[in-house]
């Protein structure tokens, strides 16, 4: 392998004009949820590109712009990097020891909304890129694409990414996030789960009624949401839309020799989450670990009705409504499921239950054994105490279906989290140590494929 | 008939002075569900009644005051006025036209927060013993009892009465509420359905969790609320809770008789509140009528779960909760209903769902032809331009069980109340004319029982 010790020099002195520029990224908000300064962090992003002597282009959406740069380099090879300069509301701000929007180091930490989701990770990897351009040209080509919406369920990346593949082509895509578990062990994430979330919705009457008035006599839109809610999924956890199953590709031979060789999780849940069981009958060890990932979901994520306020109030509310995510395994498809649930429902007589689509992800994994992997895995080595762990999928979720299928990418992970890093919690941070180390990790990974 | 000219005259010339001191009374915040100001109203209600010659007793509960008084009259029987100084939150205080607790007449109305509910129904009540009193001593012994937390479900009302028969030992009882309805009749309501109001909570993790994570693996509060809710009521609207139809006494021919004399409500409440249809197959006429009172209830007040803001949030919830209030007819007791509720959910697993019981009051009914309740309906004739209405019983509940069934009172209702009141609502108001009609009423009332 090539000798790094340069590169690694670079990026030690560097470090905290690095963190400065981070700084002032995060200090920028840039909340999808609220439409809070979208435009002036993607101007941002495009100007951190720029600095870098790519050429940005901001391209407007439905929703945020979407920031996409390229960078000539040596070889004929493009590497692509997806990331995200949208950040979680802030809120509960109350919780924050300091603001989160005023980045500040405390005990070789750094703290910010979006300093670890996901601005550190973009800043980190331009950060590399600096310490391989101080040595020349870049070793291989380099885009970006740079979105706004992922904390918004990405609704404009699948239209995007199918109608620019052109600029977006590629031969092998770095996403957005990665990191350290309980461990230190570097972890490389195959995959993401598809999702597709809904809320449903039932408005039956013009107004809340006192509950002495209509219980007898009028339709309860609660009641109808619960009744609706229960022909969905069974109390043994059976998901009962006719047709929810089809397709399902189940874990493979390779899949369960990875799971194996990772730490068993089931302490770790009960103890940070409390967990009183597990369902399904399941205990732990592996049988949990490809449970968690390699089954699809019906979640009910929120119930809104009525009064929800202390003590007894006498009303029959008007409306219902629940928020239900379902996660996706390859190859479900979330317009199918979409349809089928909408089937469902009204073959039930549910025809008063409006399904509103809030967005949908179809699942997508790469090969654990595409030579990128194999690259990206390699080039860790050197950096971290611990060779990295493959995870053939994760439970989350994201827009890299069209970067896998459409534009035919293996897609890699890898990133500067680690299991205290509070993403879309308060208090999120980063630990400056991994910060330097992904830095580093990201420059090996240019250079490497650059070969 | 005796002649009430003097009487009439007596009210007309004093209108004014008692809505001053109506208005004082409704400036006195005096809210239970926030225990606001509940002091200071009884100590404003027991020197209303001072100032009539009563002798009121101020007595501390658990909760709220509860004031009691009585004076004396020519004869030996005892009528008893049953009222509370509690109000309903006044919020949301933007929808006021005038603030909730600076009282305001406009166009032969008086608005404040509970100038109806209960405030102006006491004030009028003790305005009509002023006009008696102006002719000499009071015809019979007179009686208060003022609680202060009706509104809050009136959780102290059976052991006071049970605990303080010998105070409130009486004849007859006339009951905080009444009104007219859109024809401008006076309604009598011969009984109340009885409530058990509980919350239904499942607490199964110590965090919410993102869904990406448990959804596959961990239990879901939400899921186990709705299955739960589920086992107690079929979408046929039957409740399932084993012998929860025990008990219940079916409308006699007497009661069938006198809804077919009431106004048909159909219309009236598809345009009021947009019901779309009703349930149980009902269409209108008088099956609608009966149904709507004489058939116990299982109503989702409230749904709590999780993420309830606009757009999606991926999270598992660690709790959720219901709001659900049973209304029962006689002879079923909320006591029974809350231990048949918990074996119910036991028996199908759900001793995860914890029961929180916010009150209950058991039903009862005054007999329709009693001969106090044809005294109360004698008394209006001369007021009203309708005959007053016999209602076997209403949706609502109230503490009248221990009146009716611990003290053996008949309960007869007559109030000042009319369908655009506005009782719990912003713009709570009465009229005028219908408060000096309810002194007139009361004051024939209480002179006719003393003969």
């Amino acid at each position: 392998m090539t000798d790094y010790s340069k590169v690694d020099a670079y990026l030690e002195s560097n470090l905290d004009q690095s963190l400065d520029e981070l700084g002032r990224f995060v200090a920028q908000p840039s909340i999808s949820a609220q439409k809070l300064g979208l435009h002036e962090a993607a101007a941002m992003v495009a100007d951190m590109l720029r600095a870098r002597g790519f050429t940005p282009t901001i391209h407007q959406t439905p929703g945020a712009p979407i920031v996409t740069a390229e960078r000539k380099g040596k070889s004929d090879k493009t590497i692509l990097f997806y990331n995200h300069y949208d950040v979680q509301p802030p809120e509960p701000l109350e919780l924050w020891e300091s603001p989160p929007f005023e980045p500040q180091i405390r005990d070789g930490k750094m703290y910010g909304r979006g300093i670890s989701d996901d601005k550190g990770h973009l800043t980190a990897r331009l950060f590399a890129l600096d310490a391989l351009l101080a040595e020349g040209d870049l070793p291989c080509n380099v885009k970006f694409i740079v979105e706004g919406e992922e904390e918004t369920a990405s609704v404009n990346m699948l239209a995007f990414v199918t109608g620019h593949k052109d600029i977006l082509k590629s031969d092998a895509c770095v996403w957005e996030f990665g990191g350290v578990d309980h461990t230190d062990a570097p972890m490389q994430y195959l995959g993401l789960r598809g999702i597709q979330y809904v809320e449903l919705t039932v408005d039956l009457l013009s107004t809340d009624v006192h509950s002495g008035l209509g219980g007898s006599i009028f339709p309860n839109a609660a009641w109808r949401l619960i009744w609706a809610l229960n022909t969905l999924k069974g109390v043994d956890e059976r998901i009962l839309i006719p047709g929810f199953y089809d397709n399902i590709q189940p874990p493979s031979a390779r899949d369960r020799e990875l799971f194996a060789a990772l730490p068993d999780v089931a302490d770790e849940y009960r103890e940070r989450y409390g967990v009183p069981y597990f369902i399904k009958g399941l205990k732990g060890g592996n049988e949990l670990k490809v449970e968690e990932v390699f089954s699809p979901t019906c979640t009910i994520c929120g119930l809104t009705s009525g009064y929800q306020g202390p003590g007894s109030k006498t009303v029959l509310p008007a409306r219902a409504s629940a928020k239900v995510d379902f996660r996706l395994i390859p190859d479900q498809d979330p317009a199918d499921i979409l349809r089928k649930l909408r089937a469902h429902l009204d073959a039930h007589g549910f025809t008063d239950v409006k399904i509103t689509d809030l967005g949908g992800d179809a699942p997508a994994r790469t090969d654990p054994d595409h030579p990128f992997i194999k690259l990206v895995v390699d080039a860790a080595k050197d950096i971290y105490d611990k060779p990295m762990s493959l995870v053939p999928m994760v439970g989350g979720s994201g827009p890299n279906h069209p970067f896998v299928h459409d534009l035919g990418l293996p897609v890699a992970t890898a990133g500067l989290g680690y299991p205290d890093t509070r993403a879309h919690a308060p208090n999120e941070n980063i630990r400056i140590d991994l910060y330097l180390k992904h830095a580093r990790h990201m420059a090996r990974v240019v250079r490497e494929f650059g070969k």
